[in-house]
């Protein structure tokens, strides 16, 4: 694999990405997605349960895992895959998530890289991790 | 675990979300994650490389899959996460992507659902599949 | 009118949309539509009015009005159009709405279907009401 | 009802709204709306039927209404309904809709105002019409 | 310059253009600039600095000017550019923008319009001023 | 002026950001801005007049800028302004524009930076150009 093709960064490097989630980003990604939960646009229905308010949904976490490795860059790549994603706990509007994507190791004979990502909120908690599989897309 | 709090459909139960993916998806997408990785919003750095055109964001279909859980009403459940994602072909602008959502088992002990997911565009290929994980959340 | 061209469900058979209205869906909105009327995008005007806050365009429910008669899968049919809509109270952000679409009845000759259709909020009032025409598109 | 309260046009004015619709406003307008049916997020779906290609919701012209309303300075007035609302041709990605928000009475006592809305598109041919309600609100 | 072409209101004639800045206003433009500088989406980076809370995009206040200039309909023009645009104070999330677009004068060798920009917030205070330069595009 | 309170970079020192200009960018940025110039959100008018079709707001750009000058961290700075923006050419829907910030100089007494700002599109030309003065902000 050529340094052209891919831009191997040391293993442990890390890129973060971090948001104030806000009531538009979940309301706009009910738009996008169709996910129309009421775990995500009904109030009062969520007053009565276990989390007390309206959640992000798991899978906008997913986004930011997303743009947290798009500031690592590792030139023509393209995510493959996750493995193993968690939503450990629930993200409220208004919490600041702190994605990293750390990269973890290579696969040279596939032109792979995996990385763990963690998602962590204000009070140091952390609400999601995955594993990301990128490969060179030429 | 009582009939109120959980709706147990039954396995191999299916539920379907279908979408054409616009622009204004992928766009809205980048804006809300924060992945402005030249793949989704540079037509001109896509033309030269193998996908030759933008392609939307692989966790987008992680969020059809959210939307074609939700029409699978299960009552109060969160997902809890996502086993082997896999995203197979590109989608690229006007691709329609159709989610299948199939219940493959429950885990009584844990409150749990695993299902099967496939997304699919308009020549029958498979484009993602994942297993998802819901919980009863009280 | 064969089974395939129209799915009739009884007479009296309802569905039901729930959302909670966000500033973002009110904003989004009058960027859609173009009405920039200071009601919805002004605060400090709307202080010293009646309603003393900020509310929601009447029209928006209609959308909602769409979004629960499309829960009640009636096969290939569009919006004809709707009678004696009225906006009854103001909806204000953060307001709850359970939007229910019932089916009154149907006009075989012209293969329309009517019903009535009610928003309410989370305090029990009506807040608007309208009757939808729908009818087959083939 | 003084001069501060209403301001009175004379009946006939009229106020003009031009939009071409893009798949961006459908798609953010089933976003906030909630509605999700394939008629206008379906490609694949509407080209087997009888339109051809997906359409705008109808109830999104009645918010260009809403729009063109908002051009006609009445004071401090909000839409108390419509009458009438009818969809007479679909509207398609890339059409461009003319609206017309035309006086034409005044109930003095009710301090309410009706106005004739019509919407045509690019070939002039009217796509949809509905009488409008305002009413003064202090 | 014909009377067609351009449509010449008199020196001092001013429009107005006022809304309330939504948490959503800023991440949708952080969405579509592609600016996600902690300034606009972080919170908690915010509370430590001067500022002491998220803050709207500077250039945000431009599209304000924009859209008070097309208030002042002035026929077939375009925007050139502007002058001197100051960011003078912060405009936080919730603050009442009003923007107002008043004509300074005339170049009739090249048809062009200049004017002064002015933002002002609830509190009556300066927080934004420019020039803009338009011209007859035919 | 300590390392912690402003991070100085070599005058020369650049960076870039591209992105393709959707339809909903420009629409959105009506939708936020308020400025629903018949240039930007009506084909049919523009097809009569020197551009043929529907531009982009030229404030969009400095959206750019702003995104651009993001990618290049100073430390906690906020944009203090613009100097002789001037927009050159039409940028339409489907053109990529690649936006350069470039550090031109210090004020080490005002403790601010100026960049020269230039804005390209696929063909090479030049869109825009502007002058950005940054300033720590604590």
């Amino acid at each position: 694999m050529s340094e052209t093709e891919f831009k191997e960064v040391p293993i442990g490097t890390s890129a973060v990405f971090t948001k104030t989630v806000s009531e538009s980003d979940v309301y706009q990604y009910a738009g996008i997605s169709g996910d129309f939960s009421p775990n995500h646009i009904d109030e009062e229905y969520m007053k009565e349960g276990r989390f007390g308010a309206r959640v992000a949904h798991g899978t906008l976490l997913l986004g930011f895992m997303s743009a947290a490795s798009a500031r690592l860059y590792l030139g023509r790549t393209a995510s493959m895959g996750y493995d193993r994603v968690r939503f450990i706990k629930p993200v409220f509007f208004g919490d600041t998530i702190r994605t990293e994507y750390k990269v973890r190791e290579y696969d040279h004979t596939k032109k792979r890289v995996f990385a763990d990502v963690t998602c962590t909120n204000q009070r140091g908690e952390t609400v999601a991790v995955a594993v990301n599989v990128r490969a060179y897309i030429g």
